[in-house]
């Protein structure tokens, strides 16, 4: 995103601020939770930054990720590009399908769902859900009982996990269904 | 959701606030911001409510969507089932790639981008943008142009709109990269 390509080594908390939406203040006082990285009337260095924010985020060891379920949705994942910006990237894909098993997308090849028990061996401790509504929860006690700790759920439901797993439900046609409100009659 | 066909009429505020993860005081307070549906002891009748619920978010009166963009991702949207839902529909898709022009997927014609301007025309004031990051500004620009009033972006970028259009950005990688930060070491 900010990346010292562009031709600059440093940033405000002022553009930041800008790009984001919040006021400058907020910027500084959010990264000094987690330390003291900018310089008065200089700002942040880029590099060191982005770095930070990485280890920050802990994308500095997590990296690898699981997708679960290879359908439209999954496939899509599967080709996306986008996570490759934060550093992470999928590792391993799973469906129940047998038509599906041994296809490869995006060099990644599609294996049997008996394989999610060992993503723990592999270093693997981030999952991608997206599979059916009625499939979400024993999908993801699969993956707690692997080791999962963070799950990224496309299921249109809400998932039951322990506390020290983190689950965040991305209900894509929810999202539509909350634009009409906002939009204003006529 | 909660649908009648369940075999209940009424669902009480603690029923939804268990749901949802909040207190039922909550429940009461957000919904006697809008009116007065339920009945003290009863709860709130299931039918009503679900009616209530889709005037309050116009899922009443704004139902039709168009997708711009027809690649992986939005190949998948298209074939989403889960927009019905909320009784919203994807009803055009548009895609600059003449190789798809002409193509149908879950019984929609991919049209050319010019279709874009007559979106008001067809009564379509809900875009989905799928395109890819460089081309999100000028998508949202043209949709904007065209009366549209609520976006859903899944471009890994902010647009800039006037005030009158809502914008929601579905960044599905950043979804991904902030996980690890809440999934604890060890």
């Amino acid at each position: 995103m900010f990346s010292a390509e562009k031709g600059r080594d440093h940033i405000s908390s002022q553009s930041l601020a800008d790009f984001v939406g919040v006021q400058s203040w907020q910027i500084r006082k959010d990264f000094s939770y987690f330390g003291d990285f900018g310089t008065p009337g200089v700002g942040y260095n880029i590099g060191r930054l982005a770095r930070e924010i990485q280890k920050i985020l802990r994308l500095d060891v997590i990296k690898k990720a699981a997708l679960i379920g290879v359908g439209d949705l999954g496939s899509a994942l599967l080709a996306y590009p986008g996570f490759g910006t934060y550093g992470l990237d999928i590792v391993a894909a799973f469906d129940t399908d047998a038509k599906k098993i041994g296809r490869r997308i995006n060099g990644i090849k599609i294996e049997d769902c008996s394989g999610i028990d060992s993503l723990k061996t592999q270093g693997i401790f981030l999952a991608i859900v997206a599979v059916p509504r009625e499939a979400a929860q024993p999908t993801v006690d699969r993956l707690v009982a692997a080791g999962i700790r963070g799950v990224l759920n496309f299921a249109p439901c809400k998932v039951q996990t322990p506390k020290r797993v983190k689950v965040i439900t991305l209900d894509i046609a929810m999202e539509l269904a909350r634009l009409p409100y906002y939009m204003p009659a006529g």
